[in-house]
């Protein structure tokens, strides 16, 4: 594997720079003031990058999988119901990671490709009278099929149904890529990590916490100490850690925070929109479909694509990496060796894009399969051009 | 803080320029044979460390407060007993740890400044008849007040006991740093941190298992799924994580072993020896006492250093950062203002222990304490210079 | 310009990631024995690369321009007639060196596209039956119009002409890149610098010199203290150096050598052929020409592509930066307006590649060239799979 | 040579972690107007830190001998005669460079310890009644004894003389670091490197001309072109280079400016002042004794200390390194093995200079000298707490 390609799996994404450089800190005293001065400008960015005024923000040296689990053991207790759909393996980790930890989960069988069905979301809440759901679990961005859910429908189904239950949201693969509101949606819990929207290495779980949210910690009963949000806040509020903090990835998030709403959270989305767009655009020349099934899935931050009938997907994995030094993503799951993902998240130029989309292209054409060299990548440079053309014809 | 003075607080350490360089890496694709290369290699060499022939090792992006939550979550169930002296912050944390998971926990009230008593935790066991308890937990080096148990000691309790508890040892602050044998003190759960004697960056929890400890994990019912180690073992057997692993760390953790393995343990142990008694002589020429009450409990890792009545040491460590730009270590919980503490563990020089050392002695001239500029240095001179007098003649 | 995107410039290079930590060095001590262990290994390595078995090498914190300056002012004194093609901008300068140094430069013009003509060479050496020119200066590629020399050729001609004139040949652009045999072709003098082949940041000069040309250097009377050899090869007997080295670039360049002779030299060469052939190719596809007149000339470390009559050249690398971030080279004197230039030597992979020729096409696309987007990778695609397809249906 | 010791050569320097990474810079396009954006901060930067409202910068890949090059072939002829001081090896290194271009170099021979001394100068001077004497060099900090020349005295006596010849001055050893005025000596070429008060790694010489100076670059007949600042100037003005410059370097030389302005010149005179006042205690302490011969020329970048007649002071040097794993500097030339130098110029602070004194203690006991372990350390702490103790009392 090159160290000189770019890197198209979903995450982690390739860093840019001044991050890695803002990362690779000489040790500081993490008791002394100065730590203070790193950890709250990152938690107040993440707060902006999550469009929330007042989510309480927490960090974690963890990842994703580690703010699943602060999500749900602050919250609930064992025998809890929740509800979730699952479409996709990373859905279906967070079912299985609240059947181990003793809830009732609720699930919602959802083909993958699919998104979550806001009306069965509603139709099973107006059904639980009683309120025994205590949260609805959503993925906003299933990582594995590359669908985007509609956390809006999901919040107004909630609220069609009148139901009391907490909203947690799995932004793993989608805040810092695509639009995630917070506030707006009334998110109650917000689940992310520092290697994919945020360009950082991976080792931070980052979560966020309505003020409901914050006032489930004292009556759940899951045990947990490591992720007891509890001792954060505290210890927060001291210019400190109940641990030992990963100062460095802390250091490079305020950094990541800083650059994206520098560059504008508007404007980093419609980059991450205009970037996957010369990837579908590709798919589409190279008569290929997308694993989500619909446009209004289509994932900014990966997409899946199909593999015709009988063809091994994972080969042109393998392909890109042992001959081309270049990592795409496999497929997982149910859908393992039905797609291959090309990750398009974090810190990617076009021309970046453009060697992946060649790069898989070779390999496809490699192992056999009927498409045009070049057909993909001259898709693709006519996206990448046409907002720019306007520009050009400007300065000329 | 300075960032070019040498840090002094007991851990995370000073980072070698070669293990900053390891950590800072490209994103690489964590799911391609290349992390197997990295992630066999580590473990390989933690277990080294470990002075182990088959322990099987974990490593997670956390720190060492999940090392303690591996431990007791894979091995154990709510309502299960455990052994634990308390006699310094950290014991106190693990402790608090294990009644938040619902284990009933006993507990041995030992004075700070003094190690786990052998003969208490006999006593104890062998009025376990019914064999409630099922681990003794043992802080092998409590980081807060700068004592060293004797871990041989514990076991050999536990054998004339003839008790069948597993061994849990939290080595954080002394593996890679003092002597530590997981196979000649059958211990059966070790937990340590990235961010000691390892001397990475904080952001791994290294923890190692008995195939007693293993065989736990199938009956332990405290709930768990990040700090899973099943989920681990099998990922492992695949070159691959159950979620996204810290890539950097873990190359840095590979090469970290190299060296330790490559200057030989005796001799990073015998060099943290050197370091430690310097600091120790100087202690003595400024006519102040170590916190640890007898030098059998001396820590070669971190000295705690007590002040006279009345005076607050945390004083000095604020004097020296604001100051001097050093970084020493405020005393915790019931030592809180008694003492001030000198971490000296990881990869540093005489050099830099004595500008450590003259920095601390200028920071306590200036708050008035009666001792003569120079006394700490030269009693630490002394010590440096010894081992290396006969080399010196036979070179002349 | 984006930190992203490659460069595709003819030097400096893109630097890969264990060069860039190799010259990130701390300060050492360069009067210690610890720089006689960096630089001793690479002036061996560089002698391999030069596929010499003694020249002596000299390093220079410099350039290449430097090193004309060391190959001229240690073996010529003023008055001394020199001989030399002119056939691009790098020619043209070292005439102009030579010139202010007070050399009779006695000049061959050539178009510049074309290589240097032997015939001339040897009808010139012929005529100078007095053996007044006391050197042959060639520029082994002319990075300004991507044309390679044939250096053995020109030693052919100076035998044929039985003439004792200096070879000193200008590598700049060409050793470590493609075939150079100081010793097979009976150079003299050979000159390069460290942003090339070598892949290392600017600031190198690095020379060799052959025992006939450094039996001059206690006769030529050209002044120079800085540039002088005689000092560099006192002090690097003792480990040493006459100033002070630029220690952190000697390690880069100790690294560098390491890993173009564990690749292989003539591997080496191939990719940087395969690579340049894929850019030729998508030239081709794009219904341009190359400014080089023949393919005996083609360079394979920079590719200078000619525009069509009335067409600015420099507007594709004005759009290419501005628009897609991407850094390619303009044409220089006489054919400044007419070419643009990509260069492709150092490290770099097909994918690399493939995102400049992509973005090339889509600069000159937007500035109206007729030409179809996806042409040349696809040319360039077709020359990358080719070889590997044999590799492909081996392992299938 | 450990990496973690701080070094105290006189240069190059121990650099900060942030200039560091300024240097280590990604390849940009150095013909692209980024460029310029570092270019011209830098060269602004470097006019102030040299007190001077309008002196020409200019930066070359080299090093310090490569400036006194430049001050030399870019303003005078052959046979021209100069008037320079000898009291050191860097003085004499200039006065060989000189001569070996030709130039008639009427030399003051000064014993090594003592500065330039003014009155006879002046004397020289005046009785050059047809001004055949073009240019008087200086060399402002001898760093090969630690003595600092008054150049303002130098400037008086010329002008007592009213003698028309150029001002040089050789500030690599005291630019950035003591008090250097271009503008208020009426300085005509200054020199100096990246490696001492910019604290930036080797690879760069720093000039500033007057307008003086520039006028006499048309007339200049030492030959020239890499040097040649005509080339440079021109360059500039287009934000371009002659060659390919030293990106990295100048970037972070455009940081290191930042860096020095942002303190405050006189901050760091001030800092370098008390650093050295604190060697000099220490010195004291050991009963020994400055190489230069009275307080007026002690420099504050270098102390040059004397040994008892008998011992070999490099003895020191070799001590340290290979037990302690320090570099200190060795005596050069005329007082080789009758001094040992410790350098304290760039960024160090009082805990590192303390390391330093008391390694410098210990090998300099191990050696058998009679002195008192810790009476250097005590010394010097004495020195950097006094400024403290107001602070510290205002601010119990």
């Amino acid at each position: 594997m090159s160290f000189q390609n770019p890197v198209f799996i979903p995450g982690p994404t390739n860093i840019p720079e001044v991050i890695r450089k803002a990362c690779d800190m000489p040790t500081i005293d993490h008791r002394s003031p100065l730590f203070g001065q790193i950890l709250h400008p990152a938690i107040a960015g993440v707060r902006k990058v999550l469009k929330s005024a007042d989510a309480e923000v927490f960090i974690f040296p963890s990842t994703g999988t580690g703010g699943w689990e602060t999500a749900i053991t602050n919250t609930l207790s064992p025998g809890d119901a929740v509800l979730m759909a699952r479409n996709g393996m990373f859905s279906h980790r967070w079912i299985d990671m609240c059947q181990r930890h003793g809830l009732d989960v609720r699930v919602i069988e959802v083909p993958w490709g699919e998104g979550i069905p806001a009306d069965r979301i509603e139709a099973a809440l107006s059904a639980d009278k009683g309120h025994a759901i205590k949260a609805v679990l959503a993925t906003h961005n299933e990582t594995a099929t590359g669908v985007l859910s509609d956390i809006a429908a999901v919040r107004r189904a909630m609220d069609a149904a009148s139901h009391p239950a907490l909203l947690m949201v799995d932004g793993v693969s989608s805040v810092g890529s695509m639009n995630f509101e917070f506030d707006g949606w009334s998110v109650d819990v917000a689940v992310t990590g520092s290697q994919k929207g945020f360009m950082l290495p991976p080792g931070l779980a980052i979560v966020g916490f309505s003020a409901k949210a914050m006032a489930m910690t004292e009556w759940a009963k899951l045990s947990r100490t490591f992720f007891d949000i509890r001792d954060m806040e505290k210890a927060y509020a001291n210019n400190a850690y109940p641990y030992t903090p990963a100062v460095g990835l802390i250091n490079g998030l305020n950094l990541a925070c800083d650059m994206l709403l520098e560059e504008g959270l508007e404007n980093v989305f419609a980059r991450h929109r205009r970037i996957a767009d010369g990837v579908r655009a590709a798919v589409e020349a190279w008569g290929l479909e997308m694993c989500a099934t619909r446009p209004e899935f289509y994932s900014d931050s990966v997409s899946a694509i199909r593999t015709p009938e009988g063809f091994d997907a994972t080969s042109i994995v393998t392909r890109a990496a042992q001959t081309y030094g270049m990592a795409f993503g496999v497929g997982l799951g149910e859908v393992a060796g039905k797609v291959f993902r090309i990750g398009h998240l974090g810190s990617l130029t076009d021309a970046m894009m453009l060697s992946g989309i060649a790069t898989a292209e070779m390999s496809m054409v490699d192992l056999g399969l009927p498409m045009k060299l070049g057909s993909g990548v001259a898709a693709a440079q006519a996206v990448y051009m046409a907002p720019r053309a306007a520009v050009a014809k400007d300065a000329a």
